[in-house]
């Protein structure tokens, strides 16, 4: 019987240890949201990325901008540490003015809007003008062959789906027509692609992005432009008018050599276990058009914020947080590949990172890429979040900076905005600062320091260890 | 053991049964969401009532017409039974131009951004010009007195809190200021009064709302405008630099005898309970300035599109299913009155109603006005939404058109969207259709006709019953 009492008192205390750990992980968490919405940072710097530097296309004078300012406001924070790791990228230009238009026989013209396609080689000096083929996606090359494809011009028109809830589901099943499609109809002799652009909204606004030739010699390589979703429905309908019109278009981008560029870097020390890295980034290049304050501004100074947030609310934390603003996502991973490198080289002990590369939207949740041993602690704590409305705590991709950090013991997240008007902005000029809501950033960047602060606490042990992982 | 066998198969088959009911309800709320994203309503609807009619408040020509639009929409849907309910409705008009002015002792004088409050008095002709005495709310009004306050403009600053994540918490905190400053101040002898607008957002745009003066006799009236957030901080700044400031406004509404309006109202009448009624609503009219999209263009063309999607999926209700546009809920709520009071004398059932007043942006769930039986009934239908990421099941307000349907019996709910958005188009010319995203809007309507579907099938049987409640 007093075995069973000692039992009852030790439980019950260890009851009361874990409520008030528990309270004060709440009373932190709250804390870190005041600090967001009440004294941010975030949307002051979003405004200097995308009002004052604009477009940061890697090997660009702006992505420097870019280096150098955010570097600056790092300085600022009272890191114990802020760097620049060079990194090389490619660069590419587009080489305005860009049009299009659509000559029926005989009759007018019309012009369209196109935007080149990242990586594009321009078309001749004259513009390239063909005839038009259209297709429902790459698997429809084949169908209809050699034949009927040489000299014409391709254009991609699946569109993506609306019945999807998850726009980046809709977005994963179109995008091969963006990125490979050029590659694929060159291999059937076509004289140049028209991809249907990537949103689901219709409107006159074409949506960039990355694209490859894969192993295409040069000489074999077509220029390829995303086409307004309102001009693709547009030239759609004038095919079924008349499959005999001629589309033109004229391009002057450029490839050119690679050249230096950086990721920026600052860090608070872990005062316990400063080994154990965690790591919050987005990326800091964009797209040249619109000013890239949803892909990835918001990502870059939410990301800041966390670290901010940690000084300010006075939370010291027992690892080491870093954050990571990865240059040249969009069109070569380099900054991500080089970052994991180098952790690689220095053996460093990634314990987590965590990315914000979908907008700054409405903060949803987070998506993991962990074991299930990882994943089950996670989602411990997944009450603390409640009084925040985050309640997507779901398996799945984290983000493409982080990507090559995966060793299968590193712990993976990525935010997950409300995705609906996302592909609205992604892109394209319409990516601009106004189209994001202040509080929405900055419940964002609460969001992610708030799981930081938990993953910095709690840590993985036991799971980080495990032999079979660590080989 | 027999029995036990016995038992146990029947337990199995009503399982199975139990599986392939809500396997079905899974298929019919796929079917729903499809159709709304793929080939929905609502949107072109809106596009409607906001380009082509625009603001719509209660008396004006632009309520006239859109009753008669949705009426003449609600007509072709192939409804059983589409009919106007008369009810008498306030008549306020702006009378542009309004302006308004700071003007400091001897120096240059500043235009700023004001907006007459709904149900306010004129200034007299030449304007009204007087010194100004900041308050945090009407609390205040009783530490300053009458001798600091009396022939003065009482400019109430309180802003809406940020920290909170429910916004409609923080226009809960503050809307006092609009509706009753007034009245209170104009009892310490305040010349007019000048409100903060109710948003978070720093900008030019005041925001308008409805304001009484409880039962002040007319000779005491006065004048009361919103004053855009930017322009509020200017004016807080300036006083503190100068208290002797004159602040300048001329504004000439004026209030005119009632005129007949009426509530929109269609139904598909139920084919086993037809006397059972499910109503879901938004309201017609809407503020003078905008177009008044997101309040409540987005309830109206919601609810109307509910109807559509049970006509055009095919789904037959068991009980009668009723869209009501109701009127006036702006500035009178005189719409919702009259529904509720017609409702009585026709001793009609009405087992369950919901609003959609909150906004086109991304649902997240709804809050429910209703008994705890009835509320664990609703949330066992909560796995059913997870697909579509509505999350957010609480007790809380329903909407003020479906309020005097509370009976203690009938279960009232309101849509709950994503609020991070809504007070920066709240009642002010920000409130348009471009920012109204068409999925997100879609995405509401599908959710609401979700529910409604389910409430259809399940009711609230034995709850409804309950001799306590039906006294």
């Amino acid at each position: 019987m007093k075995k069973i009492i000692a039992l009852f008192v030790v439980l019950c205390s260890m009851n009361t240890i874990a409520q008030s750990t528990s309270q004060h992980d709440s009373l932190t968490l709250r804390k870190l949201y005041d600090m967001s919405l009440l004294n941010g940072q975030s949307y002051a710097w979003l405004d200097h990325l995308s009002n004052n530097i604009g477009g940061r296309l890697s090997g660009s004078v702006n992505a420097q901008r870019a280096v150098e300012y955010t570097k600056a406001e790092l300085e600022k924070l009272g890191l114990d540490r802020v760097w620049l790791q060079p990194v090389m990228v490619p660069k590419w230009t587009r080489g305005n003015p860009e049009y299009a238009y659509v000559q029926t026989p005989g009759g007018p013209s019309n012009t369209v809007n196109i935007l080149a396609l990242g990586g594009s080689v321009a078309t001749p000096d004259t513009g390239l003008r063909a005839k038009v083929i259209e297709v429902q996606g790459i698997e429809d090359l084949a169908r209809y062959g050699r034949e009927q494809i040489e000299g014409k011009i391709v254009f991609f028109n699946r569109p993506m789906r609306a019945d999807l809830i998850h726009t980046f589901e809709a977005y994963g099943g179109c995008v091969d027509q963006r990125y490979s499609g050029a590659a694929e109809a060159a291999k059937y002799g076509a004289a140049g692609v028209i991809v249907r652009s990537l949103s689901h909204k219709i409107d006159d606004y074409p949506h960039t992005g990355s694209m490859s030739y894969g192993d295409l010699p040069n000489d074999k390589r077509i220029p390829a432009a995303a086409i307004s979703t309102k001009d693709a429905e547009y030239l759609s309908g004038m095919l079924k008018l008349n499959k005999d019109l001629d589309f033109y278009y004229k391009m002057n981008c450029r490839n050119f050599e690679d050249v230096e560029s950086y990721n920026v870097i600052g860090e608070i020390k872990g005062s316990e276990r400063p080994e154990e890295i965690i790591v919050v980034g987005g990326h800091l290049d964009s797209w040249d058009v619109g000013d890239g304050s949803h892909d990835d501004g918001a990502g870059v100074v939410q990301s800041m914020e966390v670290l901010r947030l940690f000084k300010e609310t006075g939370i010291r934390p027992k690892r080491t947080i870093r954050v990571v603003l990865f240059m040249n996502e969009e069109n070569g991973l380099r900054g991500g590949n080089k970052y994991a490198e180098i952790a690689g080289k220095n053996k460093e002990n990634h314990i987590f990172a965590l990315e914000s590369d979908a907008g700054g939207f409405t903060p949803r949740g987070f998506s993991f890429d962990a074991r299930d041993s990882q994943f089950e602690k996670i989602q411990s704590w997944k009450p603390h979040f409640e009084p925040y409305l985050i309640h997507y705590f779901a398996r799945g991709s984290s983000g493409a900076d982080i990507g090559p950090l995966k060793n299968g013991s590193t712990v993976l997240a990525g935010l997950r905005p409300d995705s609906q008007r996302y592909f609205d902005h992604h892109h394209a000029a319409t990516d601009t600062f106004d189209a994001v809501n202040k509080r929405e950033l900055e419940l964002g960047a609460a969001t992610m320091a708030s799981l930081v602060y938990l993953v910095d606490k709690y840590g993985f042990d036991g799971i980080q260890n495990d032999p079979e992982i660590l080989k």
